[in-house]
């Protein structure tokens, strides 16, 4: 029977609650189809930051890296430790060093979710840049606490990084149908995003299939709400994809249903999944997280292990559960029963 | 008699023709409220660049200078001039060079206009930072054109800019109701969002009957689309105001409704006032643009100007215009019949 290793990191907060709903279903799954997981946790988090003086060990890189895959709850507990430490200590740095450089995140309304707008028919794929751009942390602040204090925050693009992400997301729109959006801000500013423009177009010769248009991320921030049914696949950089995945997220029904795959392309390392939602604290093991997001991000992962068959089946118990109105609206059924549902959906 | 001097930029593409409404409108208001206006066009623009080699005159700023107020259209047309030539040579220096530091785009639905969102109740007015920050235009490219390329974009954030514009957000919200939300992302950009988190603790102290709430900007732009009526003052950087405001005119119908000012406090040089949308070449010239967040940006100039009563009926106009339905919808009315029930409505 084959057999995955799956590394488990529950993280803060609701992390806990949605890995630990998301490992049964894919278990279940599992077991439904032919393959088994072995799945290993580590409880790297904010706590273990308040015993150890960090948020993983220091051969955590090393050990996450003979795994197959890496599901990941959600990091950060603001009043225990500051996010720029906890998620600079943890989700940042394993998206890095495993090369994680595109972040997919899927987003369209499941069957009976109500979302805040009146347009219901979209799906739109957004591709985000994951290792570089506007969160290298690059940067520094002189004059500290006095009234010249000058803090800086430097962009940092590579052609490399850049034509990379550019490429998955032509790839992602030959294999979608053959619309892709690229977000910048070329107008305003003019070293970065005008390089990501250029860019495009050079690579856009590559794929006279995929029809490729720019926008500037205001513009687009717009569009997903105004005309959501006109995109397809956007890419776009570190900040602007986590923006408009968030909106994404938004527009799907909230935080709840949002997925999502920090995949590394060429398999050199192993790809993480997670839901877009944070750890929640103020609801923390209370049991009425939705675990939607990390079960569909689960979904994700299985099938980058090439179990597509097994993937389908998920999304579908997802689906099955929402069109029965479980899990649709935020904040009214358990976590337990939500998976409950997903579970005997598998059946 | 009162008499303002302004300086008219009608730029490119539809902002000549949503000035030409905006004059009628304004002129009307002041001739009925006992002040004048006295207009002075400039073709600062595009097509004035193909021909000087510049977006204006070397002493373009300093003409400016002298009038009371600068209402503006659109600048930019991408197949004349790149965006990245035209708008670093006519809007964004004057918004520097006139210490324009606070740029304040209100967001709620006029009657008669149908938004994208269920939800209609919501009154945000977002406050941007207009001068710095991500849009500092520092930044270069090494390696041009070879496999090394690197390009970098530096944010710049200063002490005086950032308490400024704080400062400003406070204000509003305490003459609003109290209730101020900023908006950084602390936890990916920790040199730039940190200082800004710490300067708004900072100066909360001297505001004490001011809620404020940090949000990070994914979280804040899904708020606007989940939540808006939860939402009253927002302030953020430049490149996040720009983001959010136009997320903002999505959820207010379109930009068809959205106005805006870029405010010198300090009145030590002249504001100027302009519609958030772009020039749209597409329809330029065709008479179909509604002119109405130009109207709005002129009712905003009247205000600053302490016409206070004038600014109100030029908005009550506007607001018995779309609550008949006319240029409630985008596309449908003609400028002109737009603009002449505006001015109807004034009488
Ligand atoms: C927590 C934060 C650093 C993270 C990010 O911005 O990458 C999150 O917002 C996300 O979207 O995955
Ligand atoms: C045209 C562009 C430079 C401008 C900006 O980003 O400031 C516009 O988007 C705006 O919002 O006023």
């Amino acid at each position: 029977m084959k057999t995955y290793k799956i590394a488990l990191l529950p993280g803060d907060g609701i992390g806990r609650d949605v890995t630990e709903a998301a490992k049964a279903v894919l278990e279940k799954a599992a077991a439904r189809n032919g393959f088994s997981l072995v799945t290993t946790s580590y409880p790297w988090s904010c706590d273990y930051y308040l015993e150890n003086g960090s948020m993983m060990p220091s051969d955590g890189i090393e050990t996450l890296r003979s795994f197959d895959a890496i599901l990941l709850g959600a990091v950060g507990w603001p009043r225990k430790v500051p996010d720029s430490v906890s998620l600079h200590g943890l989700l940042l740095p394993i998206r890095k060093a495993f090369v994680q450089y595109a972040n997919i995140r899927p987003h369209r309304l499941l069957p009976g979710v109500q979302g805040p707008l009146r347009s219901e028919n979209f799906d739109i794929l957004c591709i985000r840049e994951n290792t570089e751009g506007e969160y290298s942390g690059a940067g520094g602040r002189v004059h500290q606490g006095t009234d010249s204090e000058v803090a800086v925050e430097t962009s940092i693009f590579t052609r490399k990084g850049v034509e990379r992400i550019l490429r998955f997301g032509f790839e992602q729109a030959r294999a979608r149908g053959g619309k892709l959006a690229s977000v910048t801000k070329s107008n305003a500013q003019r070293y970065s995003m005008v390089f990501w423009d250029e860019t495009t177009e050079r690579l856009s010769a590559e794929y006279p299939d995929v029809e490729v248009t720019s926008y500037h991320i205001d513009a687009m921030a717009a569009r997903m709400v105004m005309a959501p049914e006109s995109l397809d696949v956007v890419v776009a950089s570190n900040l602007f994809g986590d923006i408009l995945t968030d909106l994404g997220a938004a527009i799907q029904g909230g935080l709840g249903f949002a997925a999502s795959a920090n995949i590394n392309p060429d398999r050199s390392a192993p790809s993480m999944f997670e839901p877009v939602h944070g750890s929640a604290p103020d609801i923390a093991h209370l049991g009425i997280a939705n675990p939607i997001a990390a079960i569909w991000s689960g979904a994700m992962m299985l099938e980058h292990l090439g179990e597509t068959g097994a993937a389908g089946k998920v999304m579908a118990a997802i689906e099955a559960t929402t069109a029965r109105g479980i899990g649709a609206s935020p904040g009214r059924d358990k976590t337990d029963a939500i998976t409950a549902s997903v579970l005997s959906a598998l059946d």
